[in-house]
């Protein structure tokens, strides 16, 4: 079937559309964040409240720091679904398997939406897809409930790194005094998502910041995660959500570049610069590609001597 | 003076009140924080829109971080107030010398505001000053200029932990809201006021963090900070910001105790408990105090010993 931006619909007519269907499944994309698991929960919560069958795909990558605030809208064994919402899902490649043409209604925030579904709720000026999902809630069931507005605060905070990252504009801001109005418990979800961390995070990150190696005056700082240290630390893949932003921290930096030493010898390259430098620049180098400001690469050799060839071609890069 | 809440009064005639005064001084608490520092100079920059003479007095305990956004605004040498205005100043003890009973207005969101003022703009229900100083301002001038909302967005945001603190509700959100929509360059002031620290304190972390131990299965956290790392990281007062706060990222930590190894030979303390367990108990042993909590208390001895002591003290506690 052909898509286009003609499929694309206001709140008033999505929330229309849920309401002559039943029988929802609700789809999260890979590697599922706060705000993909949590727009799509309290969707759900909604649709129930509205009187309609409605489960999230049991998608298998689900954490075990979001599983609590998503277990009891999980799909049951033996589900037969009639209508397939997708949420927070740009495009296709996103998908979990067997779901491509599939979708009927997807709601996103995403510029890139590929408008592959029958209709498309798209607000591509908005932060996180909570926020639109908060608008569709009220057009559907006339209100927002106090577990949706607690699930919905989830999916913006986290999307804004609890209000701090540069997407948050006036509109997030709007919506989260929104969805306090209506009882969500921010300082709970805080504790939760910002605050506390596992010891072994908090040691690991001692580990990295006492081995962060700075040069051209703080400019380029180096930080290194080696299997040694992951080990000392009894650090898991959990612990290292996002560790790539730990060099951002130092004042001064313009191109950080975190090294980790994977099992096969082979070390994982995570850079970000400032605007005046190219991320893809150093990783094209090696293979790698990305974004301006947040590039990655693989090296086949360990940390120390990754460090090597990524120094050098950061001074050939920041002549 | 008798003052008494007879001395209150809303937005609208504090506006009023504001209109019929010149010669204006803003004084700002001691140990100036973003609040009292960046609600003051937002007040002072709205009155001289509004065509009087203002200035902020020159608080000595200004930092480095929010002078470049005060020091339009420091007092001229010679200038002869006829008004004095007190931002976030809940009582007298936190004047500089040479105010007490002296203070013609004051705008505060303390509940403990003692009403030492001629009148008073009090709204303890606001997370911060900068929320009440942004009505006002809309008020005496008919509108928000954006050097206003960049410096309202700076005291709502300090006061505020970036939103990530309790203290933070809907209208707190609201009012950044409004901020953001008025011009206030978030990303900017996020980046000095939360992203970005001295290579220093990231050193320093690291040190913390990697000498941090754990107690009854992380119940209860120790971080030391001697004056040995702090030479070995180059680490000044400046770097030294909330570090009581680190211990509490630790998940499940409900006794926080942040030693810090004085040039004296004696150590200061400070402890951060859960609801469930109180600092001033732990610390009243030591002659100190504080709230139930965060208390703090001073133990004449190296950190070692210091820490022995308090883990003594912590296990009867908590027996």
């Amino acid at each position: 079937m052909m898509t286009t931006k003609m499929d694309s619909c206001n709140v008033l007519q999505a929330a229309r559309l849920l309401k002559e269907q039943d029988r929802f499944l609700l789809l999260t994309h890979k590697n599922p964040d706060g705000d993909t698991l949590c727009s799509a929960a309290a969707l759900c919560h909604a649709l129930r409240r509205a009187g309609k069958t409605a489960f999230l795909y049991r998608n298998e990558q689900i954490t075990e720091k979001y599983l609590p605030y998503v277990s009891t809208y999980l799909e049951e064994t033996g589900f037969v679904p009639e209508y397939i919402i997708a949420v927070d899902l740009a495009t296709e490649q996103l998908f979990p398997n067997g779901f491509s043409g599939k979708v009927d209604f997807c709601v996103d925030h995403h510029p890139t939406n590929s408008f592959y579904a029958g209709k498309t709720l798209a607000c591509p000026d908005r932060s996180s897809c909570g926020e639109i999902v908060m608008a569709l809630i009220e057009k559907l069931c006339g209100n927002l409930s106090k577990e949706e507005a607690d699930l919905l605060y989830i999916a913006v905070s986290t999307d804004t790194g609890c209000f701090q990252y540069a997407n948050t504009n006036a509109k997030t801001f709007s919506a989260a005094s929104h969805l306090l109005a209506h009882g969500a418990d921010n300082a709970a979800a805080n504790l939760v998502f910002f605050r506390q961390v596992s010891r072994a995070r908090v040691e690991l990150e001692g580990a990295i910041y006492s081995g962060m190696t700075f040069h051209r005056g703080n400019a380029v700082v180096v930080a290194t995660v080696t299997l040694e240290m992951m080990r000392r630390c009894g650090a898991t893949e959990d612990d290292c959500d996002d560790l790539a932003s730990l060099t951002g921290r130092v004042r001064g930096c313009k191109v950080g570049i975190t090294i980790r030493e994977l099992e096969s010898g082979e070390s994982k390259i995570s850079v970000r610069t400032s605007k005046d430098v190219s991320s893809i620049e150093i990783c094209s180098v090696f293979g790698g590609g990305g974004h301006e400001m947040a590039a990655g690469c693989t090296i086949s050799a360990g940390p120390a001597r990754s460090k090597e060839l990524l120094l050098a071609v950061v001074d050939e890069v920041m002549k």
